[in-house]
């Protein structure tokens, strides 16, 4: 059996894609993981595609530098609108969020409307929708799931939740408030599932299911993003050989210590091993 | 008299620093203007020392590389924590926003409490606290104002106002709530003024007043620096000649459309001649 015992890249905006970088964790726990959390350039959700773009290769080429063997974009907003152009210019192979996401709440549907929450970024780029309609013809195409004729995606923006997490407003009822705002209209649509469409949100799962109820299907694309990684790494011979429990480097670009505070909280557990990295920004 | 013709720089990270623009163009209506709004990178306030004074050189150098005369850092962040590193470094005067506000509050204050609101960044470097009990040991040893043995600085970070702001939630019940949730425990302490120690703030200043009170003496620092620029201008002999009226000039790091559109209700008119700058940053 064939091995590779280079580690992962995974990286996001800010403290977000440490909800990623959980889930690929608890089912990878031989990897090697790097993280690089842009801290200095945070919020990504509400810049053009141009500045995500350039934001997104710096840090790839940084991680790549290290050594990885593939790159997670752990942030939605870059998964949206850097994806293809980082996978032309990069010579590992690079993940998003989007796509497992998209696929996963096509499946869990039942041909039900799927309501979709991001940031500003994300939903302007309408990625998700371009995925979930590619992949109801492909079932089409296959015979598949039947969607309804006025079936739709619901894209809705949710700018404020970043910061909200950001600044580790997670259970206040002033949360409550921002979380009704945003998903009250969403809600009026009747959805048969809603996307985490950020990687911020599951932080905020909780206060989520109690607005759109307990029984609402929610898609964490950190979970289904880390099943797409394994399943790659087994496929092609690249996963590491076992021998010893994965290590873990955190880099960020500014503000180690509020990140190791609020990480702690991302996390479960102490954030370990963390250095700044500022020279190339 | 001498005069001189070169423009004002006027910057900050991204669109709050056009309340103060708007303050130097109401009094300086001869003056040329240049603004820089760092909306790649904004918000400042949520980022380390290191970072802000790394970016507020970027900008001054950017501003001086157009021939401006003066500096203006119309962002209490780069005021607070960048100032004494551009006047190092740079070869123009360079004007913060925090010395004029906090001199206006003691005079406003009649010994009573101050209080100041603003971002993270802002309030943990004291930099109000510092001009203010500075310019009471001046006063004192002038024999003016008397001071209460008890006299505080009330000091409270509000860090969602800026998100608020740039997101344009300007006038929603949720932003009420979150103004109440930062002011409330402020106004407990029965200050005599409230510094609105953060660019942005002004555009909540309607909202801000219902919380605190129509009586409330509210410091826009922006209305102060203005003041201040143009009594060194006169001073020094560097107005310019008043020939022809005012042109502007307006650059941001990313995302033009979204300036214009927000930027216009922070000046209250149109905004023309705006460009993308984002070759050094």
């Amino acid at each position: 059996m064939k091995y590779n015992n280079s580690p992962i890249g995974i990286f996001d905006s800010g403290l977000g894609g440490l909800t990623v970088f959980k889930e690929v964790r608890k089912i990878l726990p031989y990897e090697d993981l790097i993280y690089f959390g842009d801290t200095a350039r945070v919020p990504y959700g509400n810049k053009s595609k141009e500045t995500i773009l350039r934001y997104s290769m710096e840090i790839s080429k940084f991680l790549i530098s290290k050594g990885v063997k593939i790159v997670v974009a752990a942030c939605n907003t870059s998964s949206s609108l850097a994806l293809d152009g980082l996978r032309k210019e990069e010579s590992v192979p690079i993940f998003g969020v989007i796509e497992p996401g998209a696929k996963k709440a096509v499946e869990v549907s039942s041909g039900g409307n799927i309501a979709v929450i991001g940031t500003s970024a994300t939903i302007k780029s309408r990625a998700y929708s371009r995925v979930i309609y590619e992949e109801i013809n492909v079932l089409k195409g296959n015979g598949g799931y039947k969607f309804k004729n006025d079936f739709k995606v619901i894209e809705k923006a949710c700018p404020l939740l970043v910061p909200f997490v950001e600044e580790g407003f997670l259970n206040e009822e002033i949360t409550k408030k921002i979380i009704n705002y945003y998903l009250n209209p969403v809600i009026c649509e009747k959805p048969s599932c809603l996307v985490l469409g950020c990687t911020h949100y599951p932080i905020l799962k909780d206060l989520i299911l109690e607005e759109v109820g307990q029984d609402m299907q929610i898609i964490d694309s950190g979970i289904e993003t880390a099943k797409a990684v394994k399943c790659f790494l087994e496929k092609n011979g690249m996963l590491k050989d076992g021998a010893t429990k994965g290590s873990e480097l955190f880099f960020v670009s500014d503000d180690l210590e509020k990140f190791k505070e609020l990480g702690e909280r991302f996390l479960g557990r102490k954030i370990e091993n963390v250095s700044i990295v500022n020279q190339f920004l």
